[in-house]
């Protein structure tokens, strides 16, 4: 996952910056920076926390300038955190630089050993760091032009912006894999960001999407934006942008993502109603499943009802349950609504299923609130293979679709009935007109320049 | 609003306390605290925080014995409010004596002046402590007995929980305002919490509600309670809990709070259905706008749609936007989805209006967001009067429709029509087989012994 | 221990309480609290933590008024110590009052019990309560009156600082066994504090002592403070002021601490002189051992060296130690100086000995640091029984002093020799001109009245 | 100044290692960091604050292996601190590498330079990235010899500690600027540490010292380690660790640090004895001029006096005074004496004056505390030159001595008084068998290779 953001002419930059990450703070919650340029120098503020504990204004104040980059963190193994944050600072031969990504480089260790035995270092694990060294080690006087030779060695699926002393470059790769959506802000420069949902609160107004394999270059003649086409565009966005990680009021690449997701429930309902099957309530696995329920019960004239409810007061701090108190995490998140749920076969939908146990948890404690029936529903086809694209995806071994079939899965988790979206109805659900990134279910990874 | 349980007879009192007070967080967030008992020494820990961060396990593991009581603090004014936490701990005469309270008593400053004209010193602005006084002040014998007494000098809206070192005594006033419900804990034990939300995690099951008046008695003899009728019962359960207070998963006093919140948006329906307006798309206003929507969609048959996003990452301590950036307070925490509300006539829907400040700043965000019309929908009639039963609601002069009809209101905050529940609506919508406090609604300020 | 201090007639009260306050740190590092007054109203903020940390900007800006009380808590047992912190807030009949306290109450438990029979309740364990219930409990018309009155059910070694709205009330027992000092502050107004080390901060020239017996009281005609002689003088000062407690750079009852334990070392050293004895250096334990360090060196002629040298860095938090690393803790704190021990016969003067657990570990680190003979030298008599005035002192089993004599605890510690100051040593070195409170050495527990 | 820490084959590497830094948190507060190895892992925790707060058991648990290095940093400029403090972990082609490093490199900015142009990237603006940048740029196939010509084109004042997933190199540069000793555990293996008073809490012996241009080797052969002379030796050790950052139980270099700092105290006496000149007592700057001062009184046998008290609660975030409160600062962390100063001529000794504001506010504190007179003493010579060599010093133009003879100094800090040690008095004061670093007062910026 992870969210960036370039904000370029606007004196509140960093502040501008913050708003943007906070808005996109469901991209990732672990850590969170922003780098500003102001008189030739860059200001580096990143830390560990969510966006509005670490941009106080404190912080804000330090980050001088018109021009600056962000991101939030979904998650890292290991010990010490911080030093995997970005964005990444370096110096190198052409001065000061500092660059933030989403996304995944499929050659990172190729190009990475390539780099050691050459003499290079690796201070952290992170694929910004490849990218630094190639436009480092590069010989071009311009570093536009050391930014272009170093993605054509770079592969795989990212977003990009590098910030230097007074220009922002933003790169979107061939694929279009991850989303990136450009904006004009009300006062003043732009905005470049992973969703259009952090459009609203930084009050800009979207432009366009940047495109599959095109750079754009902000300079300090704000008015226009240079473009340049470094990549021939082969567009196949993520499809699990619209099945899980973005904001439901962000439109991806043109497509609205809470009506993507409801389509994905009509689709659903449509399926069923093939076979003739009809529950008593549709209810939603909160959050992200309430658009496809909604879709589901609106196509079926089923009534929608909120029959679980989040507790978003969860804590990351709060008391391990003791062992005669298992399975209460998942009701320390989640609470089934007894009374509607007593008695009735329920539809439940959720977005998708990656190891099982959650949806076996629910199951059981809907069954346990005196469910007649559960029979579920996933918005998304089977989730068989790994993402390498940017998503941090479990093992091959730990997907449960890889190790069983649809009608084992069914009975691992003690639904009544479990029906998937087809990779034929997620495309339709999000758009017949192009092509998408679907690896997780088909298996093609076709990232290969 | 607050929150209050006590748990009774089983080993892990204090870490189920905990639970039950994080299953009811929605009703306080600014303290929290736990009282055991265990070998005639009562353990309290109470502080400023949220119940995951103040109930680590070391607090927990401090907290002994096999009957504990809590409380979730709403919010206080002034410097230093972890005085004003609860539980309040005091020894008198036959002991020590722990009390947890939700509610406002009536005639507080006249027991109050009364005491304090005796010789009685306050160290809090807590009602508690008006109790605890006049247990300590009684000659009676029994704790009991006591305790009747000083209720009997008592006036208001009520639920106490006092624990001396053996022994829990559970008092609802006699109007049975505040609600209160009784478990039986599957581990061992008993469980007496506001809302019934409460006993999932505990793992507890629904016994009944404590009566208008009763008082409960738990001793070492678990097995059987001991139960006191006080008072004659004039049940009068306030109208709010199925407002606003309760979450949608409680049962209180035997009416279904999602289903009572479904069945208000269902008679705003109707009540628009009799003037043939019809509206686009019915939404929201997250969280708790949630329920009534549906019902109103489902009556209507206008399509239910989440309209407006709900941001769970606001935190309290986020950059102050500077002036230009104004009017970003709602939008950091509610955005519009744009693509769904543009061109169309929308029928908003929120549980009630109390400055008219949000609801303004909503419709404006709706229209700023392409919305056509904007039909503002309350689930509740016009909050006239100030609550003292227990509710922080501001002054009169703060309630706008003490200051403004209804059509003032519509101007005031921009919408296109605007329309309340009548009283008669809300008591149909809850249940027209009882009377209700709804003193806000009506100024009827029933609560005199 | 404790600290307390009164502020005045100034319009920075709060601020400079807490300077004060910051000066009497030594005195007591578990909380800290002050209560300011304007306009009829007390303001109060207490916490744990230490001055520094407690009184932030914000939290002295809520701390309105031209008074102020402050209080620094030496420590409490158990677990949620803030709500033993002082000043301690009440309303009663006359109004607010707020109350801080040094001292120890002899018969706070009769007092107790008597306030309890007749329908008291006690919130805390604090000494401070009695005295506000015995003031709320009295009929006389005012607070002057109910004090002394107050005062005459109390015994023990005290002293008290009561804030009402408009006035401050200062109080010192008739033995004087706790310090209490007035000052004149130069930008305005008085300050009252247990120690004259205070004065120099808040910029206040020392007036006089409080004296045994009497009452001050300031109102708001600050240039005359009233001065009533409530009890009869019998001035007992503690002598442990001067062993142990007091800042040397502070002047108790006219006494200068620093001199006074000066004075002890050269008595030490006088009598070493009359046996012969003759070691190669004085050194001190740091930081308390150093003023009778430097004054047995200059009367002995023996050069005085820091042979042991004190870690500031010490946190609350550290790592304990694993059990193959036992006995660290007192390295931790201090390190010997190998370089001036090695083969040489030590003469190591700290202030007392309690349990003997740490002087056995001193002498055990001397040794294996080199060090020929350790001669351990005490600047106080044997403490054979507990402090009930003020001091926490532990059990007299724990005393190691109650259970050896001054030969079996040489041994005990492993130490070459072992020599006390006599009780009438300790009282010519402080001053033979006046009797003290010497209970901890000599058992007479004077105080009856 | 900083500290580094080197543990080798002991199976509580990273706990040792935590003790030997807590011993060192003199020479830096700001930061510090381990990194351990294990089965061919480096395992890295570095953060700011004190290494009691940092280094907690969930920290060092994560540190497994049996060897370790650390670090504690002094202070760095500028915003985000975290990134530049140490150990410095690298991936580069032979393997895993993390580096700590005391000192300063000369041709830092040129070396810089030069990777640079040849691709480098760098990160921080720390020292130590050179050194890995140097290694890794190398094309020898032994670490050991990859560290050997990274060194050849290194100038400075330095010691390295490189750990691979292995080994441990230490390096101390050839004129041995920085001290660094080696001991053996006496529950296994070696530490290497910037000061001997490290020694003592991980109960160390001390072998001998690192020696100017040597490189030690640890390898899993334990009991023997390997020595390399990587250059010839140029003995200058820096007089600065004597006169004021090493803790005065360490022994440097075979000198006892206290010892040297009471000669430069006695060499102050007798170049005041040489003028007749005769104070009444003689005070230290608590607590760096304590040993000084103790060698002054003993060699002029004028009586040494504690006459200014420090102050060791000072927090980091207490309240700034208000303006008409200035000059707090230093008075809320040194106390005068009155009783011992008024009226008195005081010899005053601190050890050094870099920019005189300090001396300035302690002469005004002695005189405004009654003192007669105020002579002031520095037991160094005047500082007339920035060090380039490890120590973290003002601009020259801040320097007083560079812009004030001694009498305009004196007339500026109000002295009565002011003396300096020559150069050759410190020489002596140190030893005279052997040349020291003293660009400080010489301006002898001797390190060329």
């Amino acid at each position: 996952m992870c969210a960036i953001v370039g904000i370029y002419g606007n004196e509140n930059a960093a502040r501008l910056a913050s708003l943007a990450l906070f808005s996109m703070q469901h991209r990732g919650q672990e850590a969170t920076g922003i780098s500003s340029s102001c008189n030739g120098k860059i200001y580096t503020k990143k830390d560990r926390g969510l966006v509005s504990e670490v941009f106080t204004d404190e912080a804000l104040s330090y980050l001088k300038g018109n021009m600056a980059i962000g991101h939030n963190r979904y998650s890292t193994a290991g010990g010490d955190s911080i030093l995997d944050a970005q964005p990444v600072f370096a110096k190198y031969k052409l001065g000061e630089i500092s660059i933030v990504h989403n996304g995944n480089l499929i050659n990172k260790n190729e190009v990475r050993k390539d780099l050691i035995d050459n003499g290079a270092i690796f201070q952290t694990g992170m694929d910004t760091e490849n990218l630094i060294h190639l436009i480092a080690k590069n010989t071009k006087d311009r570093l536009r032009d050391r930014i272009k030779e170093a993605l054509t060695k770079t592969i795989g699926a990212y977003c990009f912006i590098v910030q230097s002393r007074s220009k922002q470059f933003v790169i979107r790769d061939r694929y279009g894999i991850r989303p990136l959506s450009l904006g004009k802000i009300k006062s003043g420069g732009y905005i470049v960001a992973s969703e259009t949902c952090a459009f609203d609160l930084v009050d800009a107004e979207f432009i366009r999407d940047v495109n599959p394999g095109e750079m754009l270059i902000f300079s300090e003649k704000t008015d226009e934006i240079e473009s340049i086409q470094l990549f021939e565009p082969e567009f196949r966005p993520c499809a699990f942008e619209y099945v899980y990680f973005a904001r439901p009021d962000s439109v991806i690449d043109g497509k609205n993502v809470y009506q993507t997701r409801q389509n994905m429930g009509r689709t659903l309902a449509r399926n069923d109603a093939k076979k003739d099957f009809k529950a008593d309530i549709v209810i939603p696995v909160p959050d992200s499943g309430v658009p496809a329920a909604l879709g589901y019960a609106s196509e079926s004239k089923i009534p929608f009802e909120l029959g679980i409810i989040r507790n978003h007061y969860v804590g990351r701090t709060f008391i391990e349950p003791t062992q005669e108190m298992r399975n209460i995490k998942v009701k320390m998140k989640l609470s089934p609504m007894k009374s509607l749920i007593e008695g009735k076969s329920l539809l439940v939908i959720d977005d998708s299923i990656v190891r099982g146990t959650t949806s076996k948890r629910i199951v059981k404690m809907l069954k346990d609130a005196g469910a007649k029936e559960v029979h579920f529903r996933v918005a998304s086809p089977e989730i068989k293979f790994p993402c390498y694209y940017g998503i941090d995806t479990p093992t091959q071994e730990e997907l449960i679709s890889h190790r069983m079939t649809k009608d084992e899965i069914c009975e691992y988790i003690q639904a009544d009935s479990l029906e998937y979206l087809s990779i034929e109805d997620l495309k339709n659900s999000i758009g017949s007109d192009r092509n998408y990134a679907l690896e997780s279910f088909d298996g093609d990874y076709f990232v290969t320049k």
